[in-house]
Order: structure tokens, then sequence, then C-alpha cells
């Protein structure tokens, strides 16, 4: 069953670093003879939009993005075409994929092979060092794409590949045990709800920190325990320590841009506990006390989206209906609307755009 | 055989906070009527000196150490009276033992069960919160006092016991395996030269950071691979990377006061590394990119001291003949101009003093 | 507030090894000012019958039980005294507290300071070499009773003292992530429906093996996802592959006392898995292929039971409302009926005897 | 600089199962431009003889191979041709490499995304499923040959490939710490004399089980701490716990194919204490006792060869000098008398074949 594959595609590009995005109607689209072997082309039926895309559209990262550039890195379509000589793929045409962030790594050097794919140095990022899919096609890899089960819905798949990722990979890895207490800041947010889920869903109690009376009630039905206002609470750190036996908390996912959010997380955090670092702010540091740090025993774990197997587990557990995006759908052309959204941070819950 | 128990003993007395120490020959020895139970009386042949006793003695950390104080927390000695009523001991007396910086712990709570007895909130500390070992008797504790095997030294087991503890344990906690390549800056110094022992038994490999022709000669006799003069080298992070596949190297123990120790080692890891912060500066931060420890994938490891357990396998090794402390002895009257010398940086290796 | 103290009680008493069980009323009471440090006498409300107790009474495992003796290892009651010179008691007078199988350990060798503590060689065993809880008052110690939060009725947490850690513990060194899953033959026990209840918790799908159309409905009410009635099946192996992407499960535990179980493990775990062995029979021998256990990379773990914080750990989750015992309720008197209906297999989910 | 390929070459064939080996020197090579996508033509200098080639020629395993087979997975040689339209090789034309008994597998299962690479259903075994190095070429695959680094010559590094890899991940993943004891029967044999000085290595304390002064005096050379010659001791269990403090050894890695040597461990391994399993006897089985692997919580570990990462650190490990293989070269033509000399259990060391 030969699929006709147009010749040109509606597709938002950024031309420049920090120019306006545009909206282009007559993008050319690889065809399946000019795909090199491991690449594979994929009939995009939605793409989620990530606060990652930002700072792609505003080249405001230490590691500089290519232009012109697609942006986009939450995908979900159809394989249409696979190159030519490609081995050991494990999807083929015709099966529904998912394009995340990291589009594709070597699978060969050190990092590879110890399953940290994510920091290969050959590392192909999906709408930053290669394009992605604000567009109605995307070539991606065979090794990498993420197979998506039956029983979950494109648009409900999208933000489980950068959002869900992320926050599964920080969780799987806080060095938690079931009946612990997590912390997590911008409960209510984009990432924060898949957080509370994924978190709820390995038995761990979750304090839930954000602002305002529609978020309070989605974390709470989410499963969180306890709810923090952090415009009402007096002493947010004193607080998180009433509600977890005096001690403070065994870990927390911290996915904030500014200094903060680390500084006070190694104040409210029991011995021994754990902070999952997991926002990319261009410049901010860490600042967090080098004595309490040292003397309470804490881990402070750098955690980068996932690799293949993170992005396997995370969509499962979502196609098992245990996990829940709340997102909202748009067509491509309101993109640079959301971009506007996100920026303001007037956004709640995940938008995914219509391809 | 009992014991004849003198009223008065000799000791180091720091007055009140930041008075100058003062030798006293007729400070009161708890005799072992007095003894509470699970206490011991220790009567003690040496003592280290440790950077912390500077601390102690200048109270310029965030937790105040009580006074008046006699400081001290690498001590060896017998035990010459156990509290009555002490159950479960598993010393008795005339066993050689040694007294490390956590003097006691309940072994009740949370981070007792779970074996992060350095934390624990009732913890007593030897020469900080309770009176250590500069003075010929100290009052320790059954449970927590290490017992020193047969065939090492008294004068050669005393630092292991905070500094051998420290280091041992800052290294058996870097998530690395036999072959990786391991940064020790200051590997010429106290806790460094110890270090270097401990790793290398470990078969990692070291790049060790420090300056001058005999620390050079010291570290690469000790099994360094990798010298890097800090005060010759024009660029750190480069000559590392260099000697480690270009990679950088898979984890580093810092133990320095200072801010730039923690930043550089995030440069100069390798993707997934592992940096062991061991110092305990009064107020420095831990000023590292979040940028990079996220999309590196860094973990940042918070070692303070040891538990029991660490302390009995640091003092194994130690016995075994495998690591070996380089000290100069001194006698206790000595004790302020070794702060002095401290203080300036101008002491090589450790400092034993004979009670 | 002087609690007055008997001089005499009702208790369960095995006259020595394989001899009848006889229930005396004259039973002598520890009495408070004979009480060693360490100890303390409990008042019990309650005591869940274990399988276990069989073996003490019948003393036909490889370590004998002392004699005479009074069985028990799932008690609930309150402190009513605490042995003189007592230190570092993390429970006082009046406290609900609950007695385990591992009823005291020294806290001070190599195994304890590992957190091995079911492992210390001074061990001392509930009902087996120390008078357990089939008795009105039992001496325990404060080290080791485990604090009852509120929340919990008596009767509810006497199961979880025993046949609730050692679920507990079994699942949580099963190797296994939220997602994975986990094969529990026996699942509508009484150890098994309460691995199922664990296991759901920390987000572990469960296949349940066990027979009878009550066992069914009980297990799946508890979460399990996969129902195979070993009755029925006609071949095991294949319809636990089958369920399980046709890799076979991650994990299984194996809580029966012949070999079947665990040979059969061997087959149905998927590369990589792991089986925790948590049966004690007396001579049964693990059949296990060598070929197959190391062709498929697997781990045999032997789960022991629970330290003290396994014990928390279990018990918070039960006081939570996370994991509910099904348990019927029984007077002393009736233990003799109760040992003849677990020999006879005639028991279901777990019988908690009123003191 | 064009390499000429010659069209045929000596191998040694075995025709059928359980049929004589028989030396070919008109066996065909395939040729560049036949080789597909991720295959590479591999010129051997030198193959080891492992046991296992004795299985795969008499076809006594539960899983059979292939015939007519060339056997052989220890070859050393130069890279001569790679498949076109191979992608992301890490190796390239006159690469030094190694040929390991895991010849391929496909990087996208779950196995392989977990690193369980020598699990993968698809993985084509060396000398097994596909041809192997008891030949002039082999065809292998860049995804997994391993480069040989400088400084170690092809004939070391021959028997690193299997023995050298196996024990060395058996050691890796044996849960012990430095200054742990560890058991190895078969110390003076191919794989025991590299497991001790692997195991010296990262700081164990090795007791050496063999018989025979040469295997003494060697297996002390190499650094084991404690010689125990089975055909003199008259309790080796005993003798084991007397030289581990009383308490038996953390682990043990038993290579052999009888079930003796793992009914012995679970008797001299102290409480905590792993097994690891290497041996792939047809059709034995580990009968240790239940109850003794429950109440000592020991874990039982299988461990079969290793993956790309286990075999690139044993490999630099042994290319610093740290490991040395004992071995005798011979000619290819000498293979028929090598498998006599191993059936016989006559060869001592390593035997690698010159091609």
């Amino acid at each position: 069953m030969p699929v006709s594959i147009p010749k040109v595609q509606t597709a938002a590009v950024v031309p420049k670093a920090g120019a306006a995005l545009e909206i282009r109607t007559d993008h050319p689209v690889k065809q399946p003879d000019e795909l090199a072997p491991g690449e594979c082309l994929v009939k995009l039926d939605v793409s989620g939009v990530c606060h990652t895309d930002l700072h792609a559209a505003k080249g405001d990262w230490p590691v500089p993005p290519r232009v012109p550039l697609i942006g986009g890195h939450e995908g979900v379509g159809h394989i249409v075409a696979i190159g030519r000589n490609t081995i050991d793929s494990p999807v083929k045409i015709g099966d529904r994929v998912g394009i995340k962030w990291l589009a594709d790594s070597c699978l060969m050097c050190e990092q590879c092979r110890k399953g940290l794919e994510q920091c290969c140095s050959k590392a192909k990022l999906s709408g930053y060092t290669v394009d992605g899919t604000f567009a109605q096609y995307v070539v991606s890899y065979t090794a990498h794409v993420t197979p998506i089960p039956d029983g979950i819905d494109s648009a409900e798949a999208a933000s489980i590949l950068c959002a869900g990722v992320t926050t599964y990979r920080a969780i799987k890895y806080s060095n938690t045990n079931a009946g612990d207490w997590i912390v997590l800041p911008g409960a209510g947010g984009g990432l924060g709800h898949l957080a509370v889920q994924y978190a709820v869903n390995r038995g761990l109690r979750v304090v839930a920190i954000d602002t305002g009376a529609d978020k309070k009630q989605l974390v709470e039905q989410l499963g969180a325990e306890v709810w923090i206002d952090f415009k009402e609470s007096k002493d947010i750190v004193a607080d998180i320590k009433a509600a977890t036996d005096g001690l403070g908390a065994h870990a927390a996912v911290v996915t904030t841009a500014s200094s903060t959010g680390y500084e006070q997380a190694i104040d409210y955090l029991r011995a021994g506990g754990t902070l999952v670092a997991v926002g990319l702010p261009g410049t901010a540091t860490l600042n967090a006390s080098i004595f309490f740090t040292v003397f309470k025993g804490l881990q402070i774990v750098g955690s980068y989206v996932g690799n293949r197997q993170d992005a396997v587990e995370a969509m499962d557990i979502a196609a098992q209906g245990k996990v829940k995006c709340h997102f909202a759908t748009k067509p491509l052309s309101a993109l640079k609307d959301v971009y506007e959204g996100l920026e303001a941070g007037k956004i709640a819950g995940r938008i995914v755009l219509q391809m």
C-alpha cells in the first residue's frame, strides 16, 4: 500500500536566531529515496509544544540551535517511509510512533553503551539540531522513535514524549521508595501535573507546590496529599517540614529555571534526601549551601530528558491510563500565540498542535 | 586487673568561642562509677589533628560547638572502664579503640536505621558537641568506638579515623567502577594523600591536582597516574580532559572550602559523572551551572564523614597496609602551633599528638 | 499513672518439641523490676497466627526452637513497663507497639551495621528463641518493637508485622520499577493478598496465581491485572509469557515451600529478571537450571522477614489505608484449631487472636 | 590502501553436530562487496580456545549450535572491509579489534536498551550461531567488535575477550566492595587466574581454591591471600570461614559445571553474601538449600559473558597491564589436540592459536 508523499508541506520555520517564526506552506518534504539508512519519514498527526521550544526559537542556551530550524519535539504520527539499507529497525512502515527531543544517538559510544543516550556527543535533537515536529512531515530515526501502544490517543501521547519522559525519569532516579515524601514545585504546570501522577503511581506521597484554586483542585484530584500555595505560605520550608514528619521530604524534583527552587530544596529535604534538577536555565547556578549539602548527606542529581527505555516506560504507563495529560489543542498556525502565552506564563497544562 | 584512674589529667581546653586554647593539667577525669550506660572511658595514646578542629575552636560554622570544649576527634587508646548496665557492648575493657568525629548516635531513628548515623539528630560529635581527644582521657560510647585491628600502630590509625574515613566513604559513594578516572584536588594534602590510596586500592585511575615537587613525588609514589600542578597548568579543565580520553573524568572528590573547586568539576567531569562534595566551608555555595549539571546528567553527592561500618572498612584496609598515612608526631603542648600552621596552610600530611 | 501488672496470665505454651499446645492460665508475668535494660513489657491486645508458628511448634527446621515456648510473632499491644537503665529508647510507656518475628538484634555487628538485622548472630526471634505473643503479656525490646501509627486498628496491624513486612521487603528488593510485571504465586493467601497490594502500591502489574473463584475475585479487587488458576491452566509458564508481552515477567515472589515454584519461575521470568525467595521449607532445594539462570542473567534473592526500617515502612503504608489485611478474629483458646486448619490448608486470609 | 582479500582460507570446520573437526584449506572468504550493512571482515592474527567451544562442537547444550560451523570466539585481528551503507560505525578499516562470544545484538529491544545485550533474542554468537574465529578471516559486526587498545599484544588480548570479560563482569556484579572477601573455586584455571587478578585490582581479598603446588604458586603471585587445596582440605567450608573472620566470604564466583560448587557456596557465604553463577553446564541444577538462601539473605546472580561496555572495561584493565593472561600458543592445526586436552582437564591456563 504505497503512500503518496507530497513534495511540499506546511511547516513553522525559524529562519534565524531570534527571528520571528514563519508559517510556510511550501516547505520541501524529504522524499523516501532521499532517506539515509536509519532514517524514517513520519507523517505527523499532532505535536506538543514545550517550553524548550522557546529556548530554541530564542537561541539563549549555551549550546546553540541550528538555523533555519523547524522546532518541536513532541510529535506523534505514522511512519510512511524507511531509508533503504536500514538494519535492525524495530519499527516498520505504518507504525504509529513518537518523536522526542532526543531524535537520535550513535548507540556506540561509552555514553550510549551505558544507557546515557541523551548525553551522546553525536546526539541529534529534534527541533534544535535537526528539524522537528512543527510540520506535516518529519525525518526521524528508526532506532529512536518511540512506538505508541494501542489504547492511547495521539494527542494524549504527544506531551508524554517530552514532559512525560522528563518527569518520569526524574522521579525514577530520585532515590525514593514507595511511601516516601516527594516535593514537586510547579505541580500544577505542564511538567508538574505529569510528575504528580508518575509519583503517585509508584506509591510516593506528594507535596504539591503551586498557586491558585484551579491548580489546587487539579493536583489534589491527581493524588497529591499536601498542597502549599507559594503565594499564601509564609514559610515554605517550615510548611513542608511540618507536613513530612518534621524531618523534611525524601526528594524533590525541581523544574524551575531560577536558583531559588534549588536553594530552598537543600533546606526542606531530610538528611539523605535527593534533589533532582531538571530545569535548563541558560545561566543560573545552583546556589546550594555546600555545608548543608555535605552535612545532611544530600544528593543532587541532574536528569536530562530520558533515553529510549525511559520513553517506552513513560509511554506504557500513560497507555495504561495511569497518567493523563491535561492539554488543549490548537492548529499549527496558532504557534506564535502559544509562544507568547508560554513566555507570559499564561498557559495552563500543555498545548498540542493539530497538523 | 583494675586500672587506676587518676582524678585529673592534662587537656587542651577552649574556654569559650574564639578564645585562645589553654593546656590545663588539672582537668577532671570522669570516674568509672560516674559513667552512664553505654559510655566508656578511654585512656588515649595519641590524637590526630584535623582542620575541622580549627572550625570548632573558632566557632565559624552554622552549627555552633559547645564551650568550654576539649577538641579532637582522631583519638586512639584503650578502654579502661565501661558504664554499668551497658548492654550489647561490642567492646570490652582493655580493647584498643578509636574515637572518631561521630562519637555517638541513637541507632533508633530513621537516619540511623538506614545507616546514615552521621545524620542522626541526636548525634554527639567528638571535640564539637562533646569533649574530644586532646586530653589523656576521653568519655566515649561503646556503640561507636572503632575497634583497632592488630597490625596497625596507634599513631598510624589516628588519622584514618577522620581523614581516612571521610575520603574512604567519599570514594565508596562516587559511583565509580574499577578502571574509571577520578580527580583528586589537593591530592598531596592530609585528606588527599589518603584519598589517592583508597582510590588506587579499588582500581581507580587517579588524576592528582596539587602543587610542588614534593607533593608530585608523593602522589606518584602512591599510585596517581596523572599529575597536574595547579600553579603551572594554564587550563586545568583542558588538562584533565586531555588525560582522560578527551571525555573528562568519571568522578571527583572535592575537599576544598572554596566554590571554585566545585564549579570547575562540573566542567571536567564526563557526562554521567559524579562530584563528591566533602568540604565543610562555613558559608560558600555550590556555584555549579544548572544547565550543565542537567545537560551532562551529573550527580553531586554530599558525603559527611562516615558511619560505623565505613570506619571499620577504612581501618581494615589501612591495617592490611594498603593505605598509609604520612604524619609527624608532636606533644599535646604543641597544639597551638599546629593550629597556626594549619591556618597558614604550612602543614604537610597530618599531625598526630602524643598524650 | 502506674499500671497494675498481674503476677500470672493466660498463655499458649508448647511444653516440648512436637508436644501438644497447652493453654495455661497461671503462666508467670515478668515484673517491671525484673526487666533488663533494653527490655519492655507489652500488654497484648491481639496476635496474628503465622505459618511459621507451626514450624516452631513442630520443630522441623534446621535451626531448633527453644522449649518450653510461647509462640506468636504478630502481636500488638501497649508498653506497660520499660527496664531500668534503658538508653535511647525510641518508645515510652503507653505507646502502642508491634512485636515482629525479629524481637531483637545487637545493632553492633557487621550485619546490623549494614541493616541486615535479621541476620544478626545474636538475633532473638519471637515465639522461636524467646517467648512470643500467644499470651496476655510479652517481654520485648525497645530497640525493635514497631511503633503503630494512629489510623490503623490493632487487629489490622497484627498481620502486617510478619506477613506484611515479609512481602513488603520481598517486593522492595525485587529489582523492579513501576510498570514492570510481577508474578505472585499463592496471591490469594495470607501472604499473597498482602503482596498483591504492596506490589500495586508501587505501580507494578500483578500476575496472580492461585485457585478458586473467591480468590480470583479477591485479587482482582486488590488490583491484580492477570489471573491464572493453577488448577485450570494447562501451561502456567506459557500463560504467564502470553500475558507479559511474550517475554515473561520481570520478577516473581515465591513463598511456597516446595521446589516446583522456584523451578517454574526460572522459565517464566524474562531475561534479567529476579526471583525473590521467601519460603522457609525445612529441607527443599532450589532446583533451578544453572544453564538458564546464567544464560538469562537471572537473579535469585533470598529475602528473610525484614529489619526495623522495613517494618516501619510496611506499617506506614498500611496505616495510610493502601494495604488492608483480610483476617478473621478468634479467641486465644482457638489456637489449636487454627493450627489444624493451617496444616490442612483450610485457612483463607489471616487469623488474628484476641487476648 | 586496498587490501587484497583471498577467495579461500584455512579454517577449522565442524561439519555436523558431534562430528570430528576438519581443517580445510579451501573454505570460502566472504568478499567485501558481499558484506551486509553493519558487517565487517576481520583478518585474524590469533584466536583463543575456550571450554565453550567444546560444547559447540559436541552440541550438548539446551540451545543447539548451527552446523556446519567454524568455532572460536576469542579472536583478534584487523578490519579489512566494512559493509557498504554501514552507519555510525565506531571502527574503521585498519583498526585492530576483538571478536567475542556475543558477535552481535539488535541494540533495539528491551534487553539491549537496558544494557543486557547478551540476552537479546536476536543475538548472534561467534562460533555457535554464526561462524567464529578458528579461521583466517571472520565476518563480524561493527557495533560489537571490541577495539583493542595499544599496549596489549594480540595474543594477550585474545583470552580477555571471553575468559576475561566473563570473570570481569561476574566480579563487577558480585555486590562487593573493596576489602571484602571473595572465594574463587578453580582459581588456577583459565578463567580462575583472570578472576583472581580482576578481583585483586578492585581491592577484594581472594580465597583461591584449586589443587597442586603450581597453581598455588601462580595464584599467590597474582595476589590471592588465602589458598585452599581442595584435595587436601578436610572441610572446605570450615577452612573458608576460618580465613574470613569466622563469618564466611562476602561473595563467590562459581565457574564449575557441577552442582557441588553451588551448594557449598551457600554454606561458606556470610549472611547477605552473593554467589555469582557463571558456568553453563548442560543439565545440572542449582541444588541450593532454600531455607539457608532465605535465612541468610543470600543472592544468586547469573552472569552470562558481558556486553560491549564490559568488554571495553575488561580489555582496558588488561591493556594497562593490571591483568595478564597465562597462555601457550599453538598453530590452528593443533585444535583437535587442544580439544582433547581440554576434555581431559590437562590444559593449564589458556591456549591461543596463531592463524
